[in-house]
């Protein structure tokens, strides 16, 4: 397939982030040429592009082309649960609501209700997704299904999956597609034994690989963990050699000095959730702490069953504007700092090297943002209006490895999502 | 104009706030029916509809049917000021950046940055608007035009208009259009003299009429107000008559226990502004106190210039996160309420009785809500799949006064939106 998008405005987010007007050209899953169109042609044939016929050239009239969003943590199959129940605390929540219905769930019921996270995804721009659930080899199915990229992470914990199987999937998963990864990870802490941990820990230290897992969520979790070890969650684990070979953490929220001193040290990302954090009534992550520390951020939406939403445009406003309460600074956490922990650090945590950025040789997971819309205008700022008023009603087009997937409001997935809606309401039906 | 709405779910937010299935008929501005369907014929010829032919017919395909929401806190002319100017504590924003370039705009580019405001609340079902701003009579004329349900409150201070103007205002808006009224107000406490504030709390008199202003949106205010007058801003108002006839007050971020004895003794409404109050770092109000001393709060956009959008799905999720933050608790302020803030209590603080709740003789100020969306999706709970996932996306007609404004991503308003876009960008271009 070959695609040219011209007559757009372009935001690379490369270092230098100047919006300008140009095209971009993709051949099959990659983009060969981003620029403003002058030099198109002589680069496409130096590419070996002789013939230049297009499948699809699309006029994006003016509107922007930007890589696309990284949710960079979720629990897909959790569709099932969004507005089952709310308004609870997190432990309360999980142990009376959300454990006892995922304990009855199947396979097959994670295979569709990770098809329905999916359409939400694509509607709010997001091109790849860092997972962790309870099936891996089923979301990897649905994912590859449906044409999203996702990075699966163990969920290994004392009740469900083994890190045998955690093992086994890094080995099959991570060559199992092109669209498909996997990255070492534990659930928690605080729902592991050390002996899972140490485990984990070899498994990292055997393939020099990253490990990821929730942590710092609540002052619960912290404290149980002082409780059990004597020492917060990320010192402790760090002191299993848990963190040798890098990764990072879902929410952190509630750390000490110390152990952001762990994290610059081993090079690790946070994951921040704020919408999550603030609807558990988790807190408020020290955001500005990080930055200052210059340790990434990343964003995800957590699962949709405690958002409940999978939007990136709601996560890129609460991590700023929660930023400016805690801080009581207005100017803390700027727009184009938001713009890059929802696309660059999320892709670099997730381990896509490939699908940072817009440029030549890079992957062609990219968005178009409707800039003729209201919300969108006067045109003072781009990046400002994106992050600051932007909302899923601005993504016009999403494009995954090459391909659209969701077009002007339609979907272009093999699925109808008639047929997901009416699959995932059979399933909250068999569980009630 | 006969518009009939069948095949639809309903939530009339009344009393009973379940949702049915059924049809809604509409005459003119007014709703006729609203039922399962079975007695609407019979209604309607008992209300002299003898001839029942439709001048429109609508499948809702299980769509949801509900109130409009009315934003109860905005500024639309600052829709120039979007993005312009982000990132800055509320003073030095206020002095640098958002009051040298009002002083310069005219009542013709108020006029057409309504007009772009509107199409926005459009986007987000937004149905009437409680605005405060520069040139009533231009606004209320924008209005007008576009089909837009306003509210103005008068916005003297010590530097712009008058409490003459305000009284004139006070008698003319309310008689120009079923679409206009006008309620008293002032800017806010720090930026009107005593003298100022005594001349509106006489008007309140004169008219027997509630008063409307900012208040106790910074620690900074409380502070100089204690400064000034030696009293929290609320009680120093009270002290000079200003609430005999009710009112309210825009933010109410921080508040005394005794301010919130005076605001349930004086029958006042908060209307919260969130995403404002967490942009400019303001703070958080203490809306789970409000609750519970049964004051009842509605919830606006502020002006697009601090928030930077005109969406009601954001002030809902947020009115609801921030409390549980600020109150450590999953449980505060559940998602019925919320909903409740942005339809039922808007109008009732802004004086529209008839644009409260769908029944038999209220206006017909309604939206759909699109089901048929992965954020939706599946119908657990379709209140808190509203308030927690909704978003702008999910609007799928907006239609004001028995008629449509907006359906499924068409503005059905007199000028096209491209032409207000370009307007907007000339007027900046203007000024900068």
């Amino acid at each position: 397939m070959k695609i040219r998008l011209y007559n757009a405005r372009i935001l690379t987010m490369e270092e230098e982030k100047n919006i300008f007007f140009g095209e971009i050209r993709i051949l099959n899953e990659k983009i060969v040429y981003v620029g403003d169109g002058s030099d198109a042609d002589k680069i496409c044939k130096e590419k070996g592009m002789t013939e230049i016929t297009w499948d699809e050239e699309i006029d994006c009239e003016g509107n922007l082309l930007m890589p696309g969003f990284k949710n960079a943590h979720t629990h897909s199959g959790m569709t099932l649960l969004r507005s089952y129940a709310d308004d609870l605390p997190l432990n309360d929540w999980l142990n009376t609501q959300v454990f006892p219905v995922e304990a009855k769930m199947t396979k097959e019921d994670i295979y569709e209700l990770t098809k329905l996270a999916i359409l939400e995804y694509l509607t709010s721009g997001i091109t790849a997704i860092f997972d962790m659930y309870l099936t891996p080899e089923t979301i990897a199915d649905a994912c590859d299904h449906m044409g999203m990229r996702c990075v699966q992470v163990g969920a290994v914990n004392n009740f469900s999956q083994s890190p045998e199987l955690v093992e086994e999937m890094y080995l099959k998963l991570n060559n199992k597609s092109p669209l498909q990864s996997y990255i070492l990870g534990f659930h928690a802490e605080y729902t592991c034994s050390k002996e899972l941990l140490e485990k984990i820990a070899a498994l990292s230290k055997k393939y020099q690989a990253p490990v990821f897992t929730h942590i710092c969520e609540t002052e619960g979790e912290v404290a149980g963990c002082m409780e059990r070890y004597g020492m917060t969650p990320i010192a402790f684990l760090n002191s299993l050699g848990m963190f040798e070979y890098g990764g990072g953490g879902y929410h952190c929220v509630h750390v000490t000095d110390e152990e952001i001193a762990i994290m610059k040290e081993k090079g690790l990302y946070v994951v921040s959730n704020p919408a999550s954090n603030a609807k558990l009534a988790s807190g408020i992550a020290p955001i500005g702490k990080y930055l200052k520390a210059g340790i990434p951020v990343a964003l995800g939406t957590d699962g949709p069953a405690s958002n409940n939403c999978l939007d990136m445009f709601r996560e890129m406003f609460l991590v700023t504007a929660l930023a400016k309460l805690k801080e009581q600074d207005a100017s803390a956490v700027d727009a184009t700092e938001v713009l890059k922990m929802a696309t660059v650090n999320g892709a670099l945590a997730m381990g896509l090297k490939d699908a940072d950025v817009l440029a030549e040789g890079k992957l062609a997971d990219l968005i178009m943002i409707d800039l003729n819309q209201p919300n969108m205008q006067p045109v003072n700022n781009i990046v400002k209006n994106i992050v600051y008023s932007g909302s899923k009603q601005n993504v016009k087009m999403t494009m995954i490895h090459g391909k659209i997937l969701y077009n002007d409001g339609k979907f272009l997935t093999k699925d109808k999502p008639e047929t997901i809606y009416r699959k995932a309401n059979d399933i909250i039906n068999k569980y009630r």
